[in-house]
């Protein structure tokens, strides 16, 4: 593997603590390169960055509209959420919707990534159950695509069942990658996660957001799945988290997804742009800050919007009693 | 900044999904070297990895005796505590002892490390106190400190109180760093944190588990700290926390604590060997791996404690509903 660069710097006093290394691709909807740092064309499992990729065939199959499926259940559908109260309803009425409940999710349960959704729960004296998974709207998603195409339900995680079938086409459709061959891997939550290309994932992205180089229906159905993001940004992450955030601030410019292990996506529909990073090491305050640099250096929005860039560019870190002691910071290689 | 290894990789299926980075210096007493991979010469800021460098002063002056800090007491002020009820309960009986409560803790407060004890803590419908930190046990030692110091204990945790003094000689003392006029930094805690190079970690702990080149009295002083943890190894960390069920597994062959932003440090007494590790990018999971490495290679336990180490040095990685997808190895270079 040749060497990644620095993105990410943490600091300590006037010293840098930590590094984080990795790559940066940014793409056309041709696969034209706009950004390149490090060795994009090494795979890189996409883990939940694609999650908006995965419910194309949920919108563009008409299962969405049968099972009347609206802008929070599409959200949902993208989202890595944070367990909250909001998101645990909203999955567990999509569910209704198809006469099912949590019972039928396979993606097992965790407590909620929110901290406080997680006290909250334990304070109720209750334990999750998988609707609190971060990919309950996901799995709501597939088991709707399951019930549109009239195939029993059990085992959708599974990369023979149809609707896995159905959602590695849309992920090799968008990306062009061909997964037959990929590395192949189970994610977090049980469904198939592939290798591919860094710069695969980004030019997914600048499809999905742009429409170019998809069928018109399943244009279609990328630019709903965002406008319903852009709608509920709260349902896609959550409470003061990044992707929710950013969405916030920089309305349709912007679709963004984290995935696990520091991998970040995301499209700029305006542009014609897809963004992929992934931070070796796995770090997430890593892939948050590189995107926030890659975000400011292409859209370089003012006002309120340019203001929460900056602050994620470039991010106070606080001890317990408050005080400053460093930073989270892009490194050059980013700010060039 | 020389290159680092890759001392830990993580994979999914059979591919490597993560990568981490960073530097080992293993040496004696007199600073040979033993083992060096990385840049074992650049500044690391030291964080938690030396409470127990930090809490000779509480021994050596008498402080701990005159108040009466036994096993429990002294294993916690060399802790980052998860926040258990143990923990919390040392921590409140050593402020007793000084005639103070947790008003005088200029740590801060933050919820329990572990999970379980800060959804137990929710559930009992209170917030957390400076008892929680996972520092309080070292600032009830500081508190011990200024009491027997007779000096005033408010702003204990600034570099010019007469606690830091002392604690700061005893870090240069041990490590042979000279502290003046290195990068200093705030530490979660509140306290000054240096960064001195990885192998002046790695000889303070070769002579704070052999004695040589101590003091007698600061020699006894480490002997008793040492005792200490292995007397009451749950105090150091936490149920399930790795440095506790290190000590468990493998008794009086090691002294181990980790620090913040992936730092950790050993002492193995009966060679007279210190160890010191750095992750550039922070992550504890992964320089908890590379320990386990160094700690097999070096002692190459049998039986259970070996059983332990194996099984922490390739680590199954297990998705939420309990599936294996991959594993936390170590990388070749701590393998050789």
């Amino acid at each position: 593997m040749a060497p990644s660069p620095t993105l990410v710097e943490v600091t300590r006093g006037l010293a840098v603590e930590s590094r984080h290394c990795g790559a940066v691709a940014v793409v056309d909807a041709d696969g034209a390169t706009v950004l390149a740092l490090g060795d994009v064309e090494r795979p890189v499992f996409a883990r939940s960055s694609v999650k908006a990729l995965q419910a194309l065939p949920l919108v563009e199959s008409g299962a969405a509209d049968r099972f009347g499926f609206a802008e929070p259940e599409l959200a949902l559908a993208c989202a890595s959420h944070a367990g909250e109260p909001e998101h645990v309803a909203t999955a567990a009425g999509a569910l209704a919707r198809l006469g099912l409940d949590d019972a039928a999710l396979e993606c097992g349960a965790h407590w909620p990534l929110s901290d406080t959704a997680a006290r909250a729960l334990a304070a109720s004296g209750v334990g999750p159950s998988p609707l609190h998974n971060n990919c309950s709207g996901k799995h709501a998603g597939f088991l709707c695509l399951a019930c549109a195409m009239d195939v029993a339900p059990a085992g959708y995680v599974e990369a023979a069942h149809p609707v896995q079938r159905e959602v590695t086409a849309a992920i090799e459709a968008t990306t062009g990658a061909s997964l037959a061959s990929a590395p192949v891997g189970t994610d977090g939550c049980g469904v198939p996660t592939y290798a591919m290309p860094l710069v695969a994932i980004a030019r997914g992205f600048a499809r999905f957001g742009s429409g170019q180089g998809l069928t018109p229906a399943r244009a279609a159905a990328a630019r709903r799945l965002m406008a319903a993001v852009w709608s509920a940004p709260n349902q896609v992450s959550g409470t003061g988290r990044f992707d929710t955030q950013a969405i916030q601030a920089l309305g349709d410019a912007v679709f963004v997804k984290v995935g696990a292990e520091g991998v970040h996506a995301a499209a700029l529909p305006a542009l014609g742009l897809g963004i992929a990073i992934k931070i070796d090491d796995g770090a997430a305050r890593a892939s948050e800050t590189a995107m926030a640099a890659v975000l400011a250096r292409l859209l370089a929005p003012t006002g309120d919007a340019g203001d929460w860039l900056a602050d994620r560019v470039r991010r106070p870190l606080r001890n317990v009693a408050g005080k400053e002691v460093g930073e989270v910071r892009a490194a050059d290689a980013l700010l060039r």
